[in-house]
């Protein structure tokens, strides 16, 4: 065995902005193979594109497409499966992708949801001490893969299940998205003449606005319970606008 | 001429959490004989507290105390005033304390409308560097507090009008301090799992939720623009609301 044969060969399917992300992350400790429906595809260091049967072939496959191409991605990707082998999303929701993958994957097949609770923006100073979120889904591989985000990466993993995952990103994210739209639908707003806090919230914004449109919908739309909470900040802000019409 | 002679003595009226940070900043370049209305004050290092008619009767008066309660002290330092004084404020909007010191203070005064774009939060760590709003309203004493502001406490002075600043404040303030009373009204909320834009999100709440009553009710009720910028936010967010209700 060489030295070379010991990095392990990652087969990542979608090349977006976050597969662009991860690669810059994981290319000093994996090989990785990509593959991406795009026709265009920029040069990235340490990436070597090919087609979906040679990615999807890796021992450990990484699912980085929006969350309403998944069951079709699982589909093309299963007959070229290898036995045990790992399948692991980055997607912004977990209780969708998981009951996709454990419908659509053979059963030997391991399965690990993460969500690293970061993207391009947050992660422009490096990804040391930002958070993951890990599910394990089926197969015991995402505590191997929690123990390596955590060590090699420095990621501080946050072990949850789905389900406990969209309930809290659906305050996390649902409302910090929905009022950051909001909020760039309103502009110009005061840049200027500024309150910390409001700076606070301008870079709130900042993170996510130029989020690709899939995000947006898989945060505010395939998290089964953000419809709710929206609809609890929706009310409770019709009601203190109620309140404020009245004198004290 | 002793040099002690040279230190300005300044007049403050209201002692409460701002007075007592302005008192904070301003002590090492001036004598401070302060009056407030409650009963207990605690003793605060540089600062003399005395009856209303000598605390009015400084050649610079500030006033720290609550939007309405503006036209009752106006009218109770008005016979203490020394002619060719200076009456500055520092709430947290301007068209509604300018109007009352414009009507209610003789016509030799000069008056001086601030807002200083922090608080005891955002100023835990020094006020160096954060931004205070200026409107000069009438005579010119206006251009020596700037440089003052800026020289002495190294402030950045935005000079404005008042309807320019309570236009922009009804966004910057207004709905700050409204997403963040909607969202401590949804308490408890995540802690552990939480994105970067989330953290940032909540950093802006906890920094104007320990605002007194009175800061809330100035920056939604007092500002004669807030309502209508409150209207617009409601009405995106529920249209929002209402395009994710159906799918893509």
């Amino acid at each position: 065995m060489t030295a070379a044969s010991h990095r392990p060969i990652i087969g990542l399917i979608g090349f977006g902005a976050f597969g662009r992300l991860m690669a810059r992350h994981l290319r000093a400790h994996c090989d990785l193979l990509a593959h991406d429906s795009a026709t265009e595809l920029a040069a990235e260091e340490g990436v070597t594109f090919t087609d979906l049967a040679t990615a999807a072939a890796c021992r450990i496959v990484v699912l980085a497409v929006p969350v309403d191409r998944f069951e079709t991605v699982i589909a093309a990707l299963r007959p070229h499966l290898r036995r045990g082998a790992v399948v692991v999303d980055v997607g912004s929701v977990k209780l969708v992708p998981a009951r996709a993958m454990l419908a659509g994957l053979p059963p030997d097949v391991e399965i690990v949801g993460t969500h690293p609770l970061f993207g391009p923006q947050s992660a422009r100073d490096g990804i040391a001490g930002l958070k993951l979120a890990l599910c394990p889904i089926r197969g015991r591989a995402a505590f191997r893969i929690g123990a390596f985000l955590r060590h090699a990466l420095r990621l501080r993993v946050v072990l949850t299940t789905p389900e406990a995952h969209d309930r809290d990103m659906a305050v996390a994210q649902g409302l910090t998205h929905l009022i950051a739209a909001v909020l760039v639908r309103m502009e110009p707003l005061p840049s200027r003449m500024t309150t910390r806090s409001f700076d606070l919230l301008m870079q709130a914004v900042g993170m996510v606005r130029h989020d690709p449109p899939g995000v947006f919908d898989a945060i505010e739309r395939a998290n089964p319970y953000a419809a709710g909470v929206r609809a609890q900040f929706l009310e409770l802000t019709a009601e203190m606008g109620r309140a404020l019409e009245h004198p004290v």
